[in-house]
């Protein structure tokens, strides 16, 4: 069998945990991992090529782009220029419409294929959502996120004068409703009540029950646990109240890298362009052989 | 808009609800409804075009099969051979592998798309259980049924010798297994303890926990509600202990019937061939505009 050949951009959290993912998949080999810093390379990537730039990767056939949010759009088109299949996590829900667009572009000209927003939430829970609609198509769905930590959230609160650090949790209150719970060490000089209110009053928390603690240590309480409970009553042609429920608890970054990975593998299966994971089928992120897998599966 | 034109084969329990779903959709209409006996139509069809053959009818581009599982195949050949798109809720997993093979074949001969296996198990928990393994390819899913009515379990206490009416409902206790809980009346004549001993014994009901309790009414008893709790805990990478749990509780055949609809859909934006659920993108089950949809849903 001709292994898929994969490169990690991006050495953080989540490429931590695809490289992780990618050792384990039985079809896939590692081609190299993409940092901007090259010489320092970590005990953990001893045995792999570790290098500033893809062109220097031999026979890439997919990238797997573990950069923050807002350069995803950059990586991926530097990549699919060079005819190489990307797969981001691109989170921000608002511009994925966009971003599909224009990476579908650029994918179609250098044919190839662009896996967008995949990850758990966008990604997997868009899937739920999806399918929540074919059983339901009128009715309410409730995506209710955590107990977890918000990253977007932690960042902006890192963001607010007199902070030292921070951690931002995201707690399900039903109803889609969350509620943020923000522990902070306090830098010196600064008064506790002041940055709370700051916070408080940040387009981020402003909307939503906020509680602001001090804390000791931040890092103290870091914990990559998440979850979701994701609720929808609807109806079925005629008949209402319908109910489905879907929940789960998990290591967020390595759920994150997981469903990355076989939508790396999925993306090798795709006609050039861009897609986010509903619009490709099941079966194609899956190993295995098809009738193997509908025999398992269905 | 061009309306998609459906045919319902068969009316029973399943048709009926898929009338439900037909006229609830915004994109489809009613070709006509197909039954072995055209002479005595119901007042629910009033209005629509009653016939005991599909091709009576007018610019069929699909045929939903409400016939039972056994015959499905040879309804969905016959249409398929008048180029005519079928779904089908075939649930004899063992034979899903070679149903399709078979309707592959024909479908491919007249450039016509086959959608089988499209209720909710075999159907949208095998979604479920393919996407689980998305998340974490290794690890234990169980698929937990009911409480419901298991119409297989009840049509094989009702062959059996002295029961008069039977329902056998299917009660989960965890880890893919099931209590069945049978109901019944006696014949004129039979003895309770033999009867009960004969189900016992039955292959249906021999490798599980099963009690017979005799009834005055066993009609009294039906309800066409259902349920599923499929859990997975397995590991994503090298992560262990990603748990993961869908429930739902429904009105079977109206969701059955749903799912169906939302097959039809999608066996228009296929290439000719047989699917299974897993094999066809979510988004292209749902009406509506396809970034529309992208938006709303990832």
């Amino acid at each position: 069998m001709k292994k898929i050949r994969a490169a990690i951009v991006g050495y953080g959290n989540i490429g931590h945990y695809v490289l992780d993912a990618l050792e384990t998949a039985p079809d896939f080999e590692i081609a190299g991992i993409v940092r901007r810093d090259a010489s320092n390379v970590p005990a953990r990537l001893a045995g792999y090529k570790v290098t500033t730039s893809l062109e220097t990767l031999e026979e890439v056939q997919v990238a797997i782009l573990c950069t923050p949010s807002r350069s995803a759009q950059e990586y991926a088109e530097k990549a699919l220029a060079l005819g190489i299949n990307t797969v981001d996590s691109f989170d921000i829900h608002t511009d994925i419409v966009e971003t599909r667009r224009a990476l579908d572009a650029s994918a179609r000209k250098h044919a190839a294929v662009a896996v967008l927003s995949a990850g758990w939430d966008p990604g997997t829970d868009s899937m739920v959502r999806a399918l929540l609609e074919v059983c339901a198509p009128k009715g309410l769905t409730y995506t209710n996120f955590g107990p977890g930590m918000s990253m977007g959230h932690t960042v902006a609160v890192k963001a607010i004068d007199g902070v030292q650090a921070a951690l931002s949790m995201t707690i399900p209150t039903g109803t889609g409703i969350h509620r943020r719970m923000v522990y902070i060490e306090v830098k010196e000089g600064y008064d506790f009540a002041d940055v709370a209110a700051k916070i408080k009053a940040d387009p981020y928390f402003v909307h939503d029950e906020t509680h602001v603690m001090q804390v000791e240590s931040v890092d103290s309480l870091l914990d990559m646990g998440h979850g979701v409970n994701l609720t929808r009553k609807g109806v079925s042609g005629k008949t209402p109240n319908q109910r489905f429920e879907f929940n789960m608890s998990i290591n967020n970054p390595a759920l994150t890298a997981q469903i990355m990975v076989a939508s790396a593998r999925a993306s090798l299966l795709q006609k050039p362009g861009a897609y986010t994971m509903i619009e490709i089928p099941l079966i194609d992120y899956l190993y295995g052989e098809r009738e193997a897998l509908i025999k398992r599966l269905v």
